[in-house]
């Protein structure tokens, strides 16, 4: 059977190889320790699976309106309201199989074939995807280490053409584990002014910030308000992944046109998980305090034991569960005579020689790095970096 | 904000839009009767219920495999080879946020643009809008009443240009409920051969056939099963619209592609409902024995009191729970005065003076023709039914 040249054209997942192979190693029995899996290790709270199971009990298992049952839209956009201030209509909310489905919505909404989209590297593996799939071109602006992977926005102005359509802001950022400034958002915003340009904002972490609440890019001004489309949803702060919840906040005229495509692609989300996360919304947060206490814990845990390797640097994360170190070092060194080219050969030979899973930076647009989840216990953090350490010192 | 072409492109569901009236309409107080709904009226089997709320008390709320749980995947081919002898791999298997999803998938990895697709009409209203999704072109070839709406093969063979690629066969069908003949299945193979064409074979009604069980063009000949893709899901036989859970069965090459494009675009579906989808085709298949008798019984009931009204014309459906009544007569002919120049019309005052929701056949390519869904109780179909009497009694 022959297949389509843009389904050939996407490249699979290397997270998700990844986080597949290290899965098999460990069902084989091998003491694998994974830093690859990008979700909470948390259960989901019990006042969420009892309002879902309360839900399966009063027959909420019917189709429902494509773009979410109107409570939950309005739970979702109340939630807007009272952490940013951001006045959104329920209308303007679009409900979809996680934010992967929301991401892929707005593209196939807004891009023709052709059009441009600014992708800030290192980036989240799916956005050139997801460009490439809606027929757009993704136009990749690399932010530097040493700015504290933030852009430069003559950087991003320079990749500026006539074709540029969109731009990507993931705040806090994943693979980086930075949160952006507020200075930066602004210059972002007047850049998106001055081109006209779509804000895609991904703000899936935004609960997951440990000094302070993120700046929300659409409170910036009116303008940035009314070109942005927020991106979010219910996996990483409720420890919900399998649920399958993500969500858009938008002008409603652009919601109508991503709902029209969803009625057709897929439909409503699964009615059972829609229940789940209204309750989820108007729940209490204890449980989400908790979560993000545990992961600035492990944030100072894993910073401090990486950069207590020699050969590798890594910053302080600010958000997100990710660190990505700096392991340039390594890169033509050699490990048992193997000489290290990239760091998709070091991570291969440190998941086969230390049983250590770790993304390499290829996958993000950065060689020369690699991702490291801190979603698992301080146990296995003291274990896995113990073994990374081995390995460095084993490099000549 | 600026949309695409392609989005803009993509014709808002005529069934959904009547659904969402009607149910506005009811919410209001008003005594409307819904033909319009394509879903079971029965509540999901309690043991998928308990399954599901099992599954979520055990934790199985995290990320599963893109392409649903190997349980689930092993548990899908078995059900086809126990109902059909066909034999498919596991992995041959991928799952996803209902069949709509399911075929979208399809489309994306097998059209590029420009490449055709035979559609026989009356046809499902999203099956065009699919095809334009992937940038694909839809072609009409109708299937005549006459004919019990089997399609021609010469009108099929006639419509064949050298940038067809696939065919849709949906069997039993939505909106003409009836079933195809094998002899016509085994032309519709020989064509596919013949010109090099995928087979979507969506069979998402399999289990709502009557009289005896449906022919899947995937037995007729090792050919046609290795260039058929069918389409299935739990929504229609087990009472679960609202899990979202489609699958398709294919070559294993064919299942890797779409499995790689859905884990940019969605990723898996709900883990919550792969758990219940499982325990659904494990499970005791009575509860479904007794719906198609009650599907069965309301399919005579309807038909009978359709023909009594002078003016339509209905054939005894053979499957799913559509009947697709000729209503040409009234066609030209006026209602207090408003004359009606087509089944929209018609439709919309059936909806305001009586109302009644029917699908109007422009939905679905076949403008005289109205689509009744009788996925509704006894009592309704009587009270329903009577109302269009009425009203074809008062046209002049």
């Amino acid at each position: 059977m022959k297949f389509s040249k843009k389904a050939m054209g996407i490249a699979p997942s290397l997270t998700l190889g990844i986080d597949t192979l290290s899965k098999e190693m460990k069902a084989q029995g091998m003491d694998v320790v994974s830093f690859g899996v990008g979700e909470p290790d948390f259960d989901t709270p019990d006042y969420i699976k009892e309002a879902a199971k309360a839900a399966i009990d009063r027959g909420c298992t019917k189709y429902t309106p494509v773009p979410g049952v109107m409570d939950l839209r309005k739970a979702i956009a109340k939630r807007y309201q009272q952490v940013y201030g951001l006045e959104y209509e329920a209308t303007g909310v679009v409900v979809s199989n996680g934010a992967k489905q929301s991401l892929f919505n707005v593209f196939q909404a807004i891009l023709d074939p052709g059009d441009e989209v600014l992708i800030i590297s290192p980036y989240w593996v799916t956005y050139p995807e997801l460009v490439k799939m809606a027929n757009g071109v993704p136009v990749i602006v690399e932010a530097k280490e040493e700015d504290d992977f933030q852009p430069n926005i003559q950087a991003l102005e320079a990749a500026v053409t006539p074709n540029t359509r969109a731009i990507i802001i993931n705040n806090p950022s994943n693979p980086c584990g930075n949160v952006y400034s507020k200075e930066v958002l602004t210059d972002i915003a007047e850049l998106a002014k001055k081109y006209d340009l779509v804000i895609v904002a991904d703000e899936i972490y935004d609960v997951l910030s440990y000094q302070k609440k993120i700046v929300s890019i659409a409170t910036i001004s009116e303008d940035a308000k009314q070109r942005t489309v927020i991106i979010n949803g219910m996996s990483k702060a409720y420890a919900m992944t399998g649920w399958r919840m993500g969500y858009t906040l938008s002008d409603p005229a652009l919601a109508k046109v991503m709902s029209s495509y969803q009625s057709h692609s897929t439909s409503n989300p699964s009615s059972v998980s829609q229940y789940a996360a209204l309750a989820a919304l108007e729940g209490p947060q204890d449980d989400m305090d908790d979560m993000i206490k545990v992961f600035e814990k492990r944030a100072e845990l894993i910073y401090t034991l990486l950069n207590d390797i020699p050969g590798v640097v890594c910053r302080m994360p600010a958000g997100a569960f990710y660190v990505l170190p700096n392991v340039k070092s390594a890169i033509g060194k050699s490990y048992k005579g193997t000489k290290i080219e990239n760091t998709i050969q070091l991570a291969e030979l440190l998941l086969k020689e230390k049983l250590v899973a770790v993304v390499p930076g290829e996958a993000f647009g950065a060689m020369g790095y690699m991702r490291l989840s801190y979603a698992t216990s301080e146990e296995n953090i003291r274990k896995g970096v113990g073994r990374l350490k081995e390995f460095f010192a084993e490099l000549n």
